[in-house]
């Protein structure tokens, strides 16, 4: 026998600008960025797709990005800007992904050129999905705008959709060619989805970062009121910690197992799922982050103070920490405590739970006992039930 | 504004291994690197597709996997041996693709798990593509079973499938964890598919290697008439230069926009396309890398005796060097050198094509005269015509 070995490294790199009124003729950071993309000999596409959402609250976006775009050389915008729909139901939508293909494909748009995504989490695995796959690789720049994707999912790797009611079920891992984060699309979200967002900047704070935490805590009114300079800075340190992770952890695309990023994401996932996302993911996550403090402090790896600590702060944002679907049935586990076997297949045969030792300090564990979770609802709910 | 900014790099290493006979019991070698992968605590997935062409050849192999299969500790397989259609026509059904897709999910493969597959280089670009976007990518093991996939594709880092009649217009780059070239599937090949795999041979000596060109015009019989141990030192050395290229020239993944590997490419990608495919991709790149070479000697560029060289080699091996397709219509270019404009936009925006300056030594140029192409056609036919 003989044998070839095959090594190399691929490195990646992407800003993440923060800044306010991305598309104002003022601004230069997208045309600065994409100047610094230019080519010379020949001009470069732009395909811009935005979330309808986000245009029914800015209805003069499109004729706003079409003026900008005219003006950066190098570049044309190769169609009027695209608007696609929102929220997780797009990521069900096979036909939505194969329209961007097409759409892709109809305007010639290469690996050259740039598809530009405006929108949530959604919209942006979405087309991030459909620009990773078309011709193996369009450049993609995000500009997210939610708090969620704005201080999480859109600063990181991650795309996907979901397939047959499984999450993410078809996804890659392709980075963006740049980030645009504008804090005024954060302005004109619904209250909920603006504390849903929150729950991410809790879990960061929670599993890395003691005094982003204290932070929170002292912030958590303006946070909670909708407070824009207090959101700004919770977005900005949130996205920090994220993108350390990603890029200090040595494993960006998760190939190992370990997922530290994931705490009180087990439960959460299967929550959504089972209320068809009715719970808004930062709602869900805010839950599991109650169920595992608490549950953390019940196994006397966390101390009470600290979990009470958790459960409040969560509900000084207005955040749920419960849900009914957590309870015990007639006897038996849950249907989110029995989503811990599928999350164990998920994970590749060996359970990795993410639990804290401290605020701000987090560890893995590989089992999890049933009776003592049933317990720690048990403590929620009647936290719940008096408050 | 404020800025982050995101680095780091992935790295990427995996073994090509030859041997003959992969799944006898007395084989250690795919037995050895699943050893190597073994997690303890838990059992892995194996999930193998099979290409329909091959196990016809080769009936006993999915019982002989099965066995083999069986003994390999921390490892389970998942399904018997699945198997699929091969050949092209494979990558332009969706439903298929959808079809592994499922088979993945129903047999709970994870990141952890490996689908393993075996086939020609249609089925491998599939199936790799399947398991790249699953859960956001599954390792994946290749086994090539023609020269083809062997000493090219199957060693490399792409996957894809064509959507809409565009040739692998959704793909990845993926690296597999570990290619198994196994001569023995050499052995039952039609003498064409045998033949129209030495053609990346002849390109990658070309554009890399004089002294592997001398070793294949001083073979050029034993190799035509299907000698397997001539056949063996060839993948090697074409399997050898392939990865060399990929993992030496600093962009692996293709971000920039020179494909030197693409020798005689940009008209056999269209040949194929106009014939439907009736044209195997070697004897379209044998005929397009005539053509090339025929233009780099009309153009000063490469002498003419190293043009001659190369289309007489082309013919010892028994290829084509020219096909009537490429010939003017009415006094106009040929659809295949209309091609040339659709080749730049797949290239993004700007022309690059891979030509000779001496056997074993590439350049790139950027622009092609389309009267001198036609001349060199004609060059050819006539030396077609007289032969």
């Amino acid at each position: 026998m003989q044998q070839l070995q095959q090594s190399f490294s691929v490195n990646y790199s992407y800003g993440v600008f923060f800044t306010k009124h991305l598309f104002e003729l003022t601004n230069p950071y997208l045309r600065d960025f994409l100047a610094s993309q230019v080519a010379p000999g020949y001009t470069k596409k732009i395909l811009v797709i935005a979330d309808e959402g986000v245009i029914s609250k800015h209805p003069a976006l499109p004729e706003q990005i079409e003026t900008y775009c005219a003006i950066i050389s190098g570049f044309q915008l190769a169609a009027p800007v695209i608007i696609i729909p929102g929220g997780e139901s797009v990521k069900n939508d096979e036909a939505l992904f194969y329209k961007l293909a097409d759409t892709i494909d109809q305007y010639g748009i290469d690996r050259h050129s740039f598809v530009i995504a405006i929108g949530g989490g959604a919209v942006l695995d979405l087309v991030g999905f459909a620009a990773a796959v078309s011709h193996r690789g369009v450049r993609h720049i995000r500009i997210p705008t939610t708090v969620l994707s704005q201080n999480d999912s859109g600063v990181g790797v991650k795309n996907g959709i979901n397939y047959k009611g499984k999450k993410n079920f078809l996804g890659t891992f392709a980075p963006p060619a740049a980030v645009f984060n504008d804090s005024h699309f954060l302005t004109t979200l619904d209250i909920e989805d603006w504390r849903s967002g929150i729950a991410e900047a809790v879990k960061v704070a929670l599993i890395k970062d003691a005094s982003f935490f204290d932070w929170l805590e002292m912030n958590a009114l303006p946070l909670a009121e909708g407070n824009l300079p207090a959101m700004e800075t919770l977005v900005y340190r949130c996205a920090e910690l994220h993108m350390q992770h990603i890029g200090g952890a040595g494993d960006p695309f998760e190939s190992g197992s370990s997922r530290p990023l994931d705490f009180g994401h087990w439960s959460a996932h299967k929550l959504e799922q089972l209320t068809n996302f009715s719970l808004r993911h930062g709602e869900a996550v805010s839950i599991g982050m109650a169920v595992d403090s608490v549950y953390a402090s019940l196994l006397g790896m966390l101390d009470s103070t600290a979990a009470s600590r958790i459960v409040r702060l969560l509900e000084q944002l207005q955040l749920p920490v419960y849900h009914p679907l957590l309870e015990m049935q007639d006897g038996m586990p849950s249907a989110v405590i029995k989503g811990l076997q599928e999350f164990r297949e998920h994970l590749g045969g060996r359970l990795t739970i993410c639990l804290l030792k401290a605020i701000g300090q987090a560890t893995e564990v590989h089992e999890m006992d049933v009776a003592l979770l049933n317990k720690a609802v048990e403590n929620i709910k009647s936290r719940y039930a008096n408050s």
